[in-house]
């Protein structure tokens, strides 16, 4: 299949070539195995940690308008994200996205080469502003790079978070007009 | 059927008697005829205007945790709520409401009676804390409402709802802990 080249846009970290395209079917059995002990350790998405794959299949591939998926040399999956309107209706302009990083390619600079995307393909959609609903407090590292991309906390949602080794803890809403 | 004594909570305006029950199968017009128009408006709930019956039904009562009816005398139908987790996981324990109060009935106290109501049923069902997620900023009565019984502004959504007459306007996320 000929990449579409309006999504096939490539990063760069470390010197590795990152490759960001949409998600097709096959590739769900990989992108199961990189999400799923995200939430299994459910620190840091408001997901059941007994979610089922279908469950997930719904929430990360079927429910979102589009779902991309990075890859680095030798078409290794590094990460995933989806984007979908935030609300119906009137909210309908707002999207909200979600990504995950593999394990192994952490701090590498993935998340952002797929917020960066994220955000050209949710200005292609039509959309007008992302909006994170629940970003958990002691994920500071996902927060202070929300903020390097252009995020603003606009919300916080004292002891929204149930962490299982932290307690109760705060959420942000962070919002960014595209 | 025999009231649950828990849920038949009686509260007064205007000198009628408001009883507030769970809702029945068969109440489902009803309540439909109360919540369309609210939504075939759009200034107020972020819902697709040509939002379905069916759609609709799902929204408001089988995905909710439970779904509510205040009624005056003889019956009369004067305004409809849910109650349900606002996030999965670890954010369960903070739980979501959606009020509508029958266009008859508006600015008689009706959405205070069922504000109450919810936060005690929502403690009966033990969530800890109530967040409602998108109030639109030119809802003013609502937004002084929900401060008076105890909410917070704790996020502002700049320009989140498109308005149907005044165009992109703030939407607020309001929370109280229970």
């Amino acid at each position: 299949m000929q990449p579409d080249p309006s999504l096939a846009r490539l990063g760069s970290h470390e010197g590795t070539t990152v490759t960001i395209r949409k998600l097709e079917h096959s590739d769900w059995p990989e992108v199961w195995k990189l999400i799923e002990p995200v939430f299994r350790a459910g620190e840091t998405y408001a997901v059941s940690r007994e979610i089922t794959e279908a469950e997930a299949r719904r929430m990360w591939v079927e429910a979102p308008t589009g779902t991309y998926l990075a890859q680095g040399e030798n078409a290794v999956v590094l990460g995933t994200y989806f984007v979908k309107p935030n609300q119906a209706g009137g909210g309908a302009h707002v999207c909200n996205c979600g990504y995950i990083v593999s394990e192994t390619a952490r701090g590498k600079g993935v998340a952002s080469l797929m917020c960066a995307h994220s955000q050209r393909e949710a200005t292609r959609l039509g959309f007008r502003a992302m909006q994170f609903n629940f970003v958990v407090s002691t994920n500071e590292g996902a927060i202070r790079l929300w903020q390097k991309l252009g995020f603003e906390i606009v919300g916080r949602l004292p002891g929204a978070f149930e962490h299982p080794h932290r307690g109760f803890v705060d959420a942000c809403v962070m919002y960014k007009a595209l």
